[in-house]
């Protein structure tokens, strides 16, 4: 039998700790905590520096067995590294380095142009939406919160692992989507066209902007087409999560649901 | 000139600070900050008990030519009756009580039942779009968060005032859909149709459970029925909202964006 960690002061806990503190994505370390979201990195063939197991709350025996070297500790030490109420019984830790944008794509693919994206809640929920929606890269361009952050890695219940999330400087993706045919369109309260109305079945990218301050002057400027979502409200202005998804499933259902 | 609050003593500063505790939905009084929403609600026909304005921080002078005896309030007395750092120079209150379902009522109308939604800032986005997707009613069934909360009144940027938000026990709402002829649709990941390949354009419903536990066997059991929205990914949920937003807009197309 292993030897149970059972003290909230060990080194290794405390260390879990920090990864919660904004000035820990210098190490590129993050966590991911929960059955769903755990089993999930591991479909997506991220490799664990550690993982803490609480034998007596985890339900999914099997996850047990995808685990090498597990470190089991108590009840008490797995709250203390839990994001608040929530204990699953497993809590790992891994290393995320952005990724840049792949050369070999294929043709007709579907991508999402993200800017300015402050809040991890935010650009968790869109990545669920973006793994439901097949999405073939989702680019975060000059990105204000860490992409891998536990709470990007919570909100996105681990779909920030399957979907592929790229990082660049906005001129990088502009040029990117340019090299390789991506036609890229910008949803705007302003746009001429309906997005109904495009062709969506060709290579896309939709570029959103933050809920805050909308699109930059920069993606109105390099956008190949403005595109409207019509409003029939009172209201001037979509959440930006749900134009995504709205946007992605017209684009789907033009494609008949094929990836 | 008018006399200027300027003491955070008050009573009058007490009681809208009180506003904002859990109980105070019993009083049936809420909140209304910043220059949008109390806008938004003016245009809804919404009358205040009382407008606090600091002219200090109000941009929108054209908005105070709207208000009735307004209170004058120092910047610091603002502050303090503000949520957060907010503080757009306007805070009103009013009294909402949940409105019954109406009886008279357009033909093909489009309709959406939320069941047991619990946080005031989902709802609020909720609502967002459904002001945007031109929705005739917002049906809440039990509702586990008070729907006129000052959260809800702030996420929806004041679209709780401008959509139809009715309270219903679910047995009531089925059974409002059923003399109406208003046909229900519960998304299901279990759902054997594709919500693309349903006729929308008659008299409409999507029926949306919590994020946690999805929709209730209730609604399982009483929607005309269930339907698909594929997911493509690695994930095996949608977003509530993002769902709501996509089936919305998929009814508008094909209604061709008539109200």
């Amino acid at each position: 039998m292993l030897n149970k960690l059972t003290s909230v002061n060990n080194p290794k806990v405390k260390a879990v700790v920090r990864l919660r503190q904004k000035r820990a994505k210098d190490s590129f370390l993050t966590i991911v905590e929960g059955v769903k979201e755990v089993a999930m990195a591991i479909r997506a063939g991220v490799s664990f520096s550690e993982v803490y197991v609480c034998e007596k709350n985890l339900k999914d025996r099997q996850l047990l067995k995808k685990i090498k070297n597990p470190c089991f500790v108590s009840e008490e030490v797995l709250q203390k590294m839990s994001y608040g109420q929530r204990n699953e019984g497993i809590l790992a830790v891994c290393e995320m380095r952005p990724r840049s944008l792949p050369e070999n794509i294929k043709t007709n693919g579907l991508y999402v142009i993200l800017e300015k994206i402050e809040k991890p809640g935010n650009l968790g929920a869109m990545l669920r939406t973006c793994d439901a929606a097949g999405v073939d890269g989702v680019i975060v361009c000059d990105p204000k919160t860490w992409i891998y952050s536990p709470n990007t890695v919570r909100s996105s219940l681990g779909t920030v692992f399957t979907v592929n999330v790229y990082a660049a400087d906005q001129e990088e993706a502009a040029a990117y989507c340019r090299r390789h045919g991506i036609k890229v369109y910008a949803a705007s309260p302003h746009g001429r066209e309906r997005y109904t109305d495009c062709n969506l079945k060709q290579a896309t990218a939709f570029v959103l902007g933050s809920e805050h301050d909308g699109l930059s002057d920069y993606w109105m400027n390099n956008a190949d087409q403005q595109i409207l979502i019509p409003m029939l409200g009172k209201a001037d202005s979509l959440n930006v999560a749900h134009s995504m998804a709205v946007l992605l499933y017209e684009t789907l259902r033009q494609r008949q649901f094929n990836r």
